[in-house]
């Protein structure tokens, strides 16, 4: 995969991403923070290349040029080399189709202290370069599983997690359904919702209230307030 | 300006924007959702022009083809012509400078029955079609005012409105914030955050917590986050 923007390739490097090479180009840099992640980068001992800025402006990904594009390897996330602390609280996202909007939960996860993040019947690549940029980086930063819904589904009850399904005709309030760890708050996408895999006994169905004209809420911002809502009933929001 | 898109366009009507002209191609409609459109447009007498496949390609914003294009007038957004209910919580943006985040942020005030946004030293149109689009047509249906950041915060004083600036540096987190209404939860661009307008012995500066490694979230997340626990604080959440 390509890697460009600065931030996502320290945050890549500092996750253990494996670098193969790399491409940078002086006259696009524009501060002292390039000099950093090139610092960052020789640890790595991975190849770095100069380029020219005609070709760094073939490189890099749309319009945002910040000198170095990197490229890397992509890393397994299986379900089954995922490791959880003691007490986690997981997102799982089911066939979300946007990676913008993966990256921007990704995001989220990461500033609510969500414990991982996992894929279930994924649509999209996840190292798409919109998924990485909507995420900042956070995609190489944020324990990550990828698998198909039954998959996850049979994981999570393996490892005793509680179930929350968000869904628009849900009958508990999310703020009365017990957000604490160990537990995960599983969304669908916008167009399509959860699928049938995700009822039965053991998962509750919880909605956000929507107040207004519009019925329903972009996936990102319904996963932020659920991850908040389950920090702040940890205590910790 | 242009709207497109059938439900952008039915908030429109039911909002009262007056419609100048529109375009329609029966080829390029796929449900009897157009149908639906075309009646509440019959009912404002605005003239319809029938127009071909390669007219309307070229009159529809990006990718998205419903058949229906129109053109309206810009409606005045002034603060002095803004109603409020008798305990408002209102949002105030300040100097957001992406179209798609204003449209996002208008749809999470209306999910979360947010009185009124409140753009303050706005560098973009409101009208935009990327607002218009990812706001799903809640730019029309909200209730809106536009003005500088100091005629905004005069304005809040003049009401009695309390006001909570959402900084990173915030002492107050933002779950102790008595977000109750009458109140003001104030957030600038996520490049620059808040000018030191809303600074002042009757401002609060609250905080999102940040638990991983990213240092923001979102302006759409972070306002949703917020509306959100206005919402709970409320007692409706």
């Amino acid at each position: 995969m390509l890697i460009d923007g600065l931030r996502e390739i320290s945050r890549a490097i500092r996750s253990s991403i494996h670098l193969v090479e790399g491409f940078f180009c002086p006259q696009k840099a524009d501060s002292g923070q390039l000099q950093q992640v090139l610092e960052l980068w020789a640890a790595t001992g991975t190849p770095l290349w100069q380029v020219s800025p005609a070709v760094m402006e073939k490189l890099a990904y749309g319009q945002r040029q910040e000198g170095l594009v990197a490229v890397a390897e992509i890393p397994s996330r299986r379900l089954e080399d995922l490791v959880l602390p003691d007490r986690p609280v997981v997102a799982v996202l089911e066939g979300v189709e946007k990676p913008g909007n993966i990256g921007a939960v990704l995001r989220s996860a990461d500033a609510a202290g969500i414990s991982a993040v996992l894929l279930a019947d994924c649509p999209v690549d996840l190292w798409n370069p919109n998924t990485i940029r909507a995420s900042l980086g956070c995609v190489f930063t944020m324990p990550i599983a990828i698998g198909t819904s039954q998959q996850v589904l049979g994981w999570l009850r393996r490892q005793e997690i509680r179930m929350y399904a968000a869904r628009v005709e849900g009958t508990i309030l999310y703020t009365e359904a017990e957000l604490r760890p160990p537990s995960a708050i599983v969304l669908g996408s916008e167009a399509q919702g959860l699928s049938a895999v995700w009822t039965g006994p053991d998962i509750q169905a919880i909605r956000l209230p929507m107040c207004g004209q519009a019925d329903s809420l972009n996936i990102s911002v319904a996963a932020a307030v659920l991850f908040y809502e389950s920090l702040r009933q940890r205590g910790l929001g």
